[in-house]
């Protein structure tokens, strides 16, 4: 039963992301060529799992997801131009993504340059526009996205897996790359979604406990989908890691360790939603999808 | 007597800036390749115009300098971004800049690209964190800078420069382009110091002819000292233009019409500012120095 009602939810909000996302770049008075390509990855798909958290965590204090529309729709701007810098040449140098041509392949390295520069920058833009939101609000809202995207979060966490490339990494500098490059973004939607909420201090503390485990948990299961996922599910061919020669939860701790730690970081995520004043079934239901995902 | 005057207070704003702009990337807890990429370019000098001009706002109003400090380097960080990123092999491909080698030359394209995207994402929380200025004023100051930076602004500037490559384009299109590659990010600065002196919506309309003008100015001087500049002031060689086959005011005009271009919109902007409520003396100065400067 809540299996099915959270794949609904999932739908449901993905479909609202999708439809109100492109209007933001699509309104823009820019070069074509610009927009075209912004567009082209923002329109890529993907589960929308940013914005949906941060509308679930709305959700679970009874607030109106209306109103985190615009910040859920900056976090996917700013996690879609960390797709397309990471895809560059000179980055990871890939070709495709989610089954499609990656953004530089069809624009060309420069206009993808630019392309991710201008998801970032109007990422902001889309946030202190906002009508519905007070002036406080927004402020600690921008603060905690440019922390989390920024050279403490995203942009050192991609460092960090960039400088740990062709060499074997310990488990501590791989956990100091997923928590930067990934859980970080995953951990501002949900605190986001409670700074909108109006949620205290206290609170934020354990949803950023949550959040943490939250990431961790994700990424495991990125992991693991890696080595026993479905091809046409997951968007790109099973074993890419072990051919690339990356370090993952897998390479470091085998298939079998890696789910065990996976169940810990899931146990800890929903052990940390306790005491916590919303209605917290719909988050522990988002960790149970987020540990047995099969995309 | 102006002149010495003007040249002293470019010089002592500078170093002002020269001194506080490091301790935002030196005081964070990122990986040490990433802090060192991002303030070499920090580092690597300029007249800090942008950061001077936003000061001399505030002086002209009255206020103190010390209120625009951080949104003076935030919009430093967001000018040196796009420095690192324009010299990238797939946007200029230079080797020098500034007399140094260039961002990618010393730390490889991957962590210069990096670089870049911090330094943007931490102009915004270098302004977010401000304890000076109260909300309303910061959320003013980042709907400003993320509109003059983003794909309505710097960045559809530069996709239309990179657009605009190996082909003679009209001066409609060099206007386009200076327009929003260097002029929009100027406006910032003027207009920001507006912002946080308190001044009306109909000021600040005026200093945005003013910075229009001043902008355009700034962008044709570059353009003569490229022909008639001295190398060792101007930091790289002159007649680089044209050794590339760029499209410049000079190019599409004739040396003898930009300068009278270049007069015309001295006299644009220092008319625009008749009617300002501020002591006027200090930007009309710096207008006078944006027309004659050697460097």
């Amino acid at each position: 039963m809540i299996v099915i009602s959270i794949s609904n939810y999932l739908k449901s909000r993905k479909e609202a992301i999708d439809s109100i996302l492109p209007t933001f770049i699509e309104q823009l008075n820019a070069p074509k060529t610009l927009k075209d390509s912004m567009l082209y990855s923002l329109n890529a798909g993907g589960k929308r799992l940013r914005p949906v958290l941060l509308l679930a965590v709305l959700h679970s204090y009874g607030k109106q997801e209306e109103l985190g529309y615009r910040t859920a729709c900056a976090v996917e701007m700013v996690h879609t131009y960390s797709l397309i810098h990471d895809d560059l040449p000179c980055m990871d140098d890939d070709d495709l993504r989610r089954g499609k041509p990656t953004n530089h392949k069809v624009f060309g390295e420069a206009i993808a340059v630019l392309a991710g520069d201008g998801l970032l920058t109007e990422s902001f833009r889309v946030i202190a526009d906002c009508n519905q939101l007070s002036d406080p609000v927004k402020i600690k809202l921008i603060a905690e996205l440019s922390k989390a995207a920024g050279a403490e979060g995203m942009v050192g966490g991609q460092t960090a897996d960039m400088e740990g490339e062709n060499k074997t990494i310990s488990l501590e500098e791989l956990e100091y790359i997923h928590e930067h490059k990934t859980a970080k973004l995953l951990e501002f939607s949900i605190v986001a979604g409670a700074i909108i909420a109006g949620a205290t201090e206290e609170e934020i503390k354990k949803l950023r406990v949550f959040a943490h485990h939250f990431g961790i948990a994700f990424q495991i299961r990125d992991d693991i989908l890696d080595v026993e996922g479905d091809e046409k599910k997951i968007g790109k061919p099973v074993g890419s890691d072990q051919d690339n020669h990356k370090t993952t939860y897998i390479s470091l701790l085998s298939l079998q360790e890696a789910k065990k730690k996976l169940a810990e970081h899931i146990a800890k995520s929903k052990a940390a939603l306790q005491g916590c004043s919303m209605n917290t079934e719909l988050l522990s239901s988002l960790c149970d999808f987020v540990g047995k995902r099969d995309f």
